[in-house]
């Protein structure tokens, strides 16, 4: 009764279009390298890839009633809707393709906003998604740079774009994001 | 017993270098400015501005101690030391100067970090402490020319100052200053 990968992609795929899939497989493949280069569960990261922006393209008015039919975080109705589509794929993954494994679905769920101790898998999937192949935004590079050597100073320069990003347009800043930072920079003064 | 306002400035001044007292007069001249412009209290301006950096130069030993035998806010503890003087100086106001009017400790409590629902005074406080004629830094001229017609706008682009500040030097940002910068510009935006 379970979603074969190729099962998956399909259904995925389908989802988005091409553009946004293009994405996607740059993401499975960021995190798949990421994941053999800092130790997490390749497999794993994989699997998250595919799903993270499952919901992405979904209308606005679906997200919402996911979120509040389900009881999920309504706290992210107060926030951008661009935090919704992660909440709502976490969900759609353990409900629609039968994905139980908890690492899994809160890499889906924290892939855009970060949280304070992330797992090492919740840091691989998030960074490949600021950093795959497709991505181009000031700062990026120097992302990838950083990723050589450490995935939290990747990650918190990956934060601090959109952190500076939502400064300069005087949007909101999702607090999770904020702490998600503090708690990176605090594991890099604790190990330096 | 209560402290003439001439007494008030002679305890406080004798407590900081005279550098620290000049920008403290600056506040308390912006902060009264604000009140009138603005329609908050400014006899309360002027006496939060007086004392709202009493224990900027005490020792940190002796701002920890205040901190946890009194039972002050302790996640305090965790933040960067520039925030503690803020929560130890509305103590201090209270306990040694015998200021008992709430909106006075708090505008003192939070005239560093903000907080979200902010009071006017508090925001008159903050803005004054950012803008007052003594400061000087990038952006601080665009603080003053918002404040010639709003109070949030002022105090999100100070806000926003002291998190780029905060990003660009990969330190911790305090999450009540995000929560207050937050809570500000949706302020403006049900406003606009």
């Amino acid at each position: 009764m379970g979603y074969s990968r190729e099962q998956l992609i399909e259904a995925v795929s389908s989802q988005m279009p091409e553009k946004r899939w293009i994405h996607t497989k740059g993401v499975m493949e960021t995190a798949v390298k990421l994941a053999e280069q800092y130790g997490a569960n390749p497999e794993k990261a994989d699997l998250a890839a595919i799903l993270h922006d499952v919901a992405k393209y979904w209308p606005v008015l679906k997200l919402k009633e996911v979120l509040v039919d389900n009881g999920l975080n309504d706290e992210l109705l107060q926030h951008d809707k661009q935090l919704w589509h992660a909440e709502v794929g976490a969900f759609v993954a353990e409900r629609d393709y039968g994905i139980t494994d908890r690492e899994v679905l809160d890499a889906i769920r924290y892939h855009t906003s970060g949280r304070a101790r992330m797992t090492l898998l919740e840091k691989v999937v998030c960074l490949a998604d600021y950093m795959e192949p497709g991505r181009d935004f000031p700062g990026v590079n120097n992302i990838r740079e950083l990723a050589n050597h450490s995935l939290e100073e990747a990650l918190v320069a990956g934060f601090d774009s959109t952190i500076s990003l939502l400064v300069s347009r005087k949007q909101i800043i999702y607090p999770l994001t904020v702490l998600a930072r503090n708690d990176l920079i605090k594991q890099l003064e604790a190990n330096s």
